[in-house]
């Protein structure tokens, strides 16, 4: 078969990151995928930011590869009957609506596993249903604020700060199809499905692992700490400037310092028995970052994060989104997978992080257009439910 | 049954973060989770950073309540065989070690599968074998140097920065366990396991989405934006200070925008038909981030989110770990598990943010001293392998 998921259906009501990567990635594990958006324009990342006349968003390109595009008012009776007609039908319903939307549309989980009890009913919200905030909106930069994200992320004399990726989306989504897989793997065994809910609050707390730990050893300490380790517990650990760009340096083990002193020259530091553990190196941290800069400073980033690399010292030099996406990453990876469509610009997708040993990794499909599916798809509905079965 | 994995035997061979992440995971939902450690000193978390004598540090706490710690040394044929022995009754095994590590062991997927074709062999490694960096090692920090994600945190005008959280590490665990699922899914069909392999770079290039989209549609921007959205394509989209404090506030969607400028007076604003769009508001960004500011400004940072979500805005203040941590989170979260035991210091360990309908959020087991199962599990192996079946 061609993936893990073949023969499941997933209804994406997903918008914007959180959803649509939880179904892009049962995407590539085989699953059929019917994106379910809302008339006139679809959902809100489409048309995000970029004009309309050059088709959808780079944003809804990466995220949608490979989907069925049906549009259904769910606001509007026929639109419900038919979906709720798909719902009796499919294996896994996805959603990251506002709290409240979908009892609202009458298509909350009680409402769902009534037609179908073997559906697994993935939910993505900003907060635990359990927690203070619960019922509150939030979307990445939001939790980012809420979480402790920010605050860790900055420099010690400067404010707090946001972080360039969407960590906290895309960890709701990757959690919330591990959730899937549990309670299919479940339902395997009891024949019933289940709701799963992810907290985005919650999915991008254990990234603060060392910020808590440092938190925990000196509550005093400031909580954002630039280029060094979260918690100050590791060094050398930091971020060094070369004769041509940055080179990110860190050592874990005792056998990778020996490495590191013996690559710069220093067996007076590979012997000193002070240094021979992370805490004697993180009292001594600004002689570390000083010797280690110096080296680096001396080479190119290339130079350096490879000698380092071969000294077996976890190195490597800071790469920019041009140099990735325009030259390794684009020809090497199949994370960003490139499209060509006859008499189109090229689309852009995202593979999947998981490779399977017994599957090769899936190419994705085209990008739907708004509606691409959707006479297939009820045409189906009203032939009996022949959709992908 | 107590969860979806009841009965199910994972060897933890993780170290740090993802391994030992992804097992915590499969440990919530049920499985049970034989943490593998080397003589003489256990993984290298349990010691990092704090002093020994008070017990093991708060790093491995957090990633490692409720598993069972067997020291084993895999160097030895006595250890190696034992190893075997669990590795031909286990469902799952979870490593993270450097390239090569293995297959010098002699426990690579050949090996295991050989004694075991059941088993499911789940590895992170840094960067994917199929790309130009096959072999070279790295940790979070490293791999936030070479995907990108440092390139896109900071200030336009500043350095390229490390992300506070460790984004990387536990993406990777996230994205392994969903794939263990899906290869105990496919197994119950099929009655064979696989190798899963995640690259933690793989993992974390999906978060760049924004950032990806912002350099496929100006590659001449800053790819740093401060606060500011990724791609430059949101507004508003920023933090601001408050009276005592920051908040953070986007609008996705037109009411979003339309309840903004009503809460904070500006009609004019709402039915200006340029910034109907977020194409218009980004082209009149400055503009709108003074007018948000200038508002926020006079308020607690409490009182302006609260009255933002009450006009349906995703808004939130900026929260420490000292108030999350001492607070709200510690009270009213099971991601953080607090467990008092008898005559020692409390323990941390985090909840999964996977709930599940079926099943009541886990509490974590105490965490494990190092070794404190072996005598239990080697005994259990020499009377047949009654380990858990």
């Amino acid at each position: 078969m061609a993936g893990p998921l073949t023969g499941i259906v997933v209804l994406d009501l997903g918008q914007v990151y959180s959803g649509p990567y939880c179904a892009l990635l049962l995407a590539h594990l085989g699953a059929r995928i019917i994106k379910v958006e809302p008339p006139p324009a679809g959902e809100p990342l489409r048309s995000r930011g970029e004009s309309e006349a050059s088709g959808e968003s780079f944003n809804f390109q990466l995220l949608n590869g490979g989907k069925e595009s049906l549009i259904l008012d769910l606001k509007d009776a026929a639109g419900l009957d038919a979906f709720r007609q798909l719902a009796q039908r499919a294996d896994v319903l996805v959603e990251n609506f506002a709290p409240g939307t979908t009892a609202r549309l009458g298509i909350d989980y009680p409402a769902v596993s009534g037609i179908n009890p073997r559906i697994v009913y993935a939910s993505v919200k900003a907060f635990a249903a359990d927690s203070v905030s619960s019922g509150l909106r939030g979307m990445d930069l939001t939790v980012q604020a809420s979480s402790g994200v920010m605050s860790v992320n900055g420099y010690p004399d400067g404010p707090p700060l946001r972080c360039g990726p969407s960590l906290v989306d895309f960890l709701g989504g990757a959690h919330l199809a591990m959730g899937i897989l549990a309670a299919l793997f479940e339902r395997s065994v009891t024949g019933r499905g289940q709701s799963i809910e992810v907290a985005l609050q919650d999915a991008v707390i254990p990234t603060l692992a060392s910020n808590l730990s440092g938190w925990l050893t000196d509550p005093s300490a400031p909580e954002r700490t630039g280029n060094r380790h979260g918690g100050m517990l590791e060094s050398p650990y930091n971020t060094y400037p070369a004769a041509d760009g940055w080179v990110s340096v860190l050592c874990l083990t005792e056998a990778q310092w020996r490495g590191l002193c013996e690559l710069i020259g220093r067996p007076d530091l590979r012997d000193d028995k002070e240094l021979a553990t992370s805490a004697g190196r993180v009292a001594r941290m600004h002689m570390i970052d000083e010797v280690v800069g110096s080296w680096i400073i001396e080479r190119t980033a290339a130079e350096a994060a490879e000698a380092l690399q071969r000294a077996g010292v976890p190195a490597a030099k800071i790469a920019t989104l041009g140099q990735l996406f325009s030259g390794e990453m684009a020809r090497s990876s199949p994370m960003i997978q490139r499209s060509d469509e006859a008499g189109g610009d090229a689309t852009y997708t995202f593979g999947s992080p998981v490779r399977l040993g017994n599957h090769p990794p899936r190419r994705s499909g085209p990008v739907p257009s708004l509606g691409q599916h959707t006479a297939a798809i009820l045409e189906s509905l009203s032939q009996g439910g022949a959709d992908g079965r």
